[in-house]
This record gives C-alpha cells, sequence and structure tokens, in this order.
C-alpha cells in the first residue's frame, strides 16, 4: 500500500485525485500499485494528516509519512521557494517526490535528483513544463543517444492568447483580461506576458535535457508588450501569425537562450498554435526537420495525467 | 559482446550501419553495449555470415547467429511475407527482431510478440510507421493507462509531395514523377497514391495501441486520384491545404477505419505538412485537444535512430 500526500489542493491537486481514484483499479490490476491518501496540505485547509491538523510541514510531513509526495503549491518563479525545501525535506526522507512546478526544477534540478540518488528515492516532473505532454520522459526513455542540438517552443499560453485577442481587435489590456477572465493568466500577467514564464521553462528543459545549467537571467528575453498591435495583425492576415517563441541552442562555448516573439509561417512547428496550445520542438542530428510535439488544449486533468504517469514511474523504481 | 546481423542492407540498413558505428563508444560507456556484426545479407550481397558465404537465409541465420537481427528487406505489402517468415525463425531461435517494416507488425504483431515472449526476445519495430520517430515507445513508456479513443495522421509523405506538385501546378503523373525523382515514390506509386502505404500504417498503430485487429481491407480507403485539380489547389489558396488522413476511431462495436484526402486549415494537426513531414495524432481522455507527434523532414538516419533504440531496448531487457 502506498501512502501518497498532495502538497498544495488547487486545481491541479483536486484533478489529480480525481483521476487517480478514477484510475484505482486500473493501477491495482495493470500496475500492481494501491494507495491510501494520507496527507492533504493546501492555504484553505491547511496541514491534514490522516484527517488531523498538524501545525506545519514538517510535522504534516512526519505524521502523513507519504511514499509518494504530490508537490503542486503556488511558488516564487525567481527562487523556487518554498517548494524547493519541501521537496527537499521529502526527499531527505526518502519520499518519492512529483512535482508541477517548474521553479524548483530550474533552481534545483541538480541537487534534488542527486539527493534522491542518494536518498533511493525519484524527483520527477513531467508536468512542470508543458503541462502534462510527455516530453521529459519521451526523451529519457524514447530517445536513447540522442544529442540534442536545440530545443524550441510556445510554453506560455497566455502569451498566444493575448496575442489573438489583439489579432481579433483589442488592446493589449484587453487580452490580457481576456486571458484572465479564461483562467489561464495570473493576477499579475507580467510574468507571462514578459516571456518570464516562458524563459523559466526553457531552463528546465535545457536543463534537465541539454546537460545545462541556465537561470531564467541568462535568458535574452523580449516579452509581447512591445509588440505594435498593426504588425501583430498584419502577420496574422499573412498567415503567419506572431507567437511568443523560446529557444536554446546548444553554441561552440555552451548554449545561447532567447525568448521572443516571432512570425510563424504554417510551414514552422508554432505556425499552428492557436489558444492554449503548447509546443515543444527538439532538434536532433538524426532528426532532420526535428521532432514536435504538440498539445492541444490541455487542461488541468492533462497535468493531472503527467503526474499519474509519474506516479507509476516512482512506484515502480 | 552482442552479435548482429542485417537482414537487409539497402539504404536504411547501411544508415543504421553507419550510425551503430559513429555511437559504439557511446553505446559501450553509456549503455554497456558492445556489438560485432556477424552477417550481412541483401540481394547483391547474397548471405554472409561472418564473411563467408552461405546457401540461404536458414543456413545464414545459423551461421551468423545474431543475438540481435536488423531486418529492412523489401516485402509484399499485402501479406508481410518474406519479412514474416524470417522474422518467425529468428524469435523462433531467441533471436531480437527489430524491424523497420510494417508489413509484419500488421500480418503478425500478436503472434510475434507472443512468440518472442515464449522465446525470452523481443520483438520491436519502432521505424515501421514514422520512420524513426517515437511513436510505439512514446505510447509504451510515456503514457502509462492512455485510454486511445483515436489515432490519426499524415503517413505517407508520397501523397503529399504528389498533392503539392499539383498545388504548383503539376498534373497528378507529373507530380508522381517528381516523387519518384525525389526517391521517396516506390516504383509502383500505387501502394501510395491510393492510400494502401497508409492503410497498412495505420493498422500497425490501431492493432498494437489500441488493441485493435485491423487489417488493411478493413480500412475504407480513398487515395488521391480521383481529386480534382482545381480543388487541390482552391484548398492550398485559401489556406487548408489537402493532405491524405488516415484515422482510427473506437467505436462501440469496436473500431472504424479511413484512409481519405482530406483539406487541413492551419489550426490542425494536419495543416502543417510539407514536403515528407509525417505526422500522428494521438487522442485521450486526459489530450482534449489531442497529442500530436511531428517528424519533419525525416531521412534514412531517422529510420536508422529508430532501429539503434530499439537495439538500446533488446540489449537492455
Amino acid at each position: 500500500m502506498t501512502n501518497i500526500a498532495f502538497l498544495g489542493f488547487g486545481t491541479v491537486g483536486r484533478a489529480l485525485h480525481e483521476l487517480l481514484e478514477q484510475r484505482r483499479e486500473a493501477l491495482r490490476t495493470r500496475h500492481g500499485v494501491e494507495f491510501t491518501v494520507t496527507g492533504i496540505a493546501s492555504r484553505s485547509r491547511g496541514w491534514l494528516a490522516n484527517g488531523m491538523h498538524t501545525p506545519d510541514f514538517h510535522s504534516w510531513l512526519n505524521a502523513s509519512a507519504p511514499h509518494v509526495l504530490f508537490e503542486s503549491i503556488a511558488l516564487n518563479p525567481e527562487t523556487g521557494e518554498p517548494a524547493l525545501d519541501y521537496s527537499r525535506a521529502a526527499l531527505e526522507r526518502g519520499t518519492h517526490v512529483v512535482s508541477a512546478n517548474k521553479g524548483p526544477v530550474v533552481h534545483g534540478y541538480r541537487e534534488l535528483s542527486a539527493l534522491a540518488a542518494r536518498r533511493g528515492c525519484e524527483y520527477r516532473f513531467e508536468s512542470a513544463v508543458m503541462d502534462g505532454a510527455p516530453i521529459f520522459s519521451l526523451v529519457e526513455r524514447c530517445m536513447p543517444l540522442v544529442d540534442l542540438t536545440a530545443i524550441r517552443g510556445v510554453f506560455t499560453s497566455t502569451a498566444t492568447v493575448v496575442i489573438e485577442a489583439i489579432e481579433q481587435g483589442s488592446t493589449l489590456d484587453d487580452g490580457i483580461r481576456h486571458a484572465q477572465e479564461l483562467g489561464i493568466a495570473e493576477a499579475d500577467p507580467s510574468y507571462d506576458v514578459d516571456g518570464w514564464d516562458s524563459a523559466v521553462k526553457l531552463c528546465a528543459l535545457a536543463n534537465v535535457l541539454m546537460g545545462c545549467d541556465l537561470r531564467p537571467k541568462d535568458v535574452d528575453r523580449v516579452g509581447i508588450r512591445a509588440l505594435v498591435a498593426d504588425s501583430i495583425r498584419a502577420a496574422s492576415r499573412n498567415g503567419a501569425p506572431i507567437r511568443l517563441v523560446g529557444e536554446v541552442q546548444r553554441t561552440a562555448s555552451g548554449a545561447s537562450a532567447h525568448v521572443a516573439p516571432r512570425s510563424c509561417s504554417p510551414n514552422d512547428p508554432f505556425g499552428v498554435v492557436r489558444g492554449a496550445t503548447l509546443v515543444t520542438h527538439f532538434e536532433a542530428d538524426v532528426f532532420p526537420g526535428g521532432l514536435t510535439v504538440t498539445s492541444r488544449d490541455p487542461d488541468p486533468q492533462t497535468t493531472a495525467y503527467g503526474m499519474l504517469s509519474d506516479f507509476i514511474s516512482v512506484t515502480r523504481a
């Protein structure tokens, strides 16, 4: 019996809980995994372990004694805290950590992976960058000995939705309000609009899959604020809409990374991006025109699914 | 030391040989795999085992005694022969089979997999459908407990290239000749143009990934011959070019499969398809808008890479 605990129980945590219950029987019969929820922690519920309130994270972790911790809390993207501290503490006691957060990946991937290896557990984060579409596991498990020369992508759906609103005649501010109404933009949209979100995700991919050691501040970053509405509309009319594209490329001296708005023709991995579509595009010698993974309209269930697939991985380990 | 043998040594076999030599050191240090080529069989070379001629397949197989057989021979798509017989014989003696051929997958997947399991070896075919882009391993390893409701794709680059030539003003026949000059169309192009190639690949995907038991004759099939040049050009001008799309969908009574030309808007997994691009699109409850894998301009090295990744899988097994 596997004890599981939810650190963060918002949209994603609840969707994961639902998905786990929905697949309970399949998990048992097809993967030999049975689970009990021993802990739920959220801002509104407090630190609940086996139904009882505990005073803080450490008491909660000890009382719920999870084999697997599902981490999906709000965090500071510039430091990865407090998710980084919590993950460290969980791994330290041998608890697998399955995270939907990119912050700790960017700021602590090497440390957390090394710690997990020392403690005989795993740190996994399939849902941290592409909302649950398999990209980390794709490279890790299906592309052995691949030598990635570049990764490109559209990682921030808010930017796309705002640009699309401008294409339709809105101002930037109206576009942002529209994205907020759809529930995809943060209360403070600058994180998405100024390209920070893309930069953080790009670093996570580069560090994990290309062995880089980039921080968001190393990414040459141009957001979408400076775009002129008329250019956005003209590009769209010409069939090559502007999208916010992130890119990391291997160079002689290491890697160069940038995030910037780019006009994308249909003959391009990003020309198809509409609404909440996310794309990661890999380049390598064996894929002359690149290999692209596109996830259309992912929702919280998709993010939950990425965590479920991580859950199956760690229980198999 | 792993003995390997090449059954078929055309463009793909030679590209694989080159890739294996190129990655020899990495295979050793990163996967603990060392290999010797003990057999090469091709129409022009005959049955070479350890540099000596042998009279036929069975003598060759016994003399080269491979641990892994790389199969990439020409075959009859309607029966999968002779690749099916050869694969059966190899698996029977406990030799892993890594195939780039879709025929045996369609006609013998269940039998060959069951045989491999009984003999403690593996039958793998990552390159059989998408020229080496990871799709079978993606679902198998990165999408646990996924319940695929549909698979769609553009599987036949010849059809795209012919349609594109017509878009540019060619006739169907000129388009076919152009594809033949590019080396992507068969001497007998009807297999591609009439949708058989797409139907065979669709069956391979459906049978392996959706548990179907379809044969190409079960696929409702319309090729591109009946298309009117003017409609092709109009669709392209309107930004929604016609592509040959294959689709299998789960139904209450099993599955329905069809291949037909379809107008694809940019807001569509296939709207981006140009030239040799191949696309496989998966639908499942956890991916509301589907998950798409796109491989642009794969070449023989890509197909070889799919076989290399299968090679690493079977040596690990």
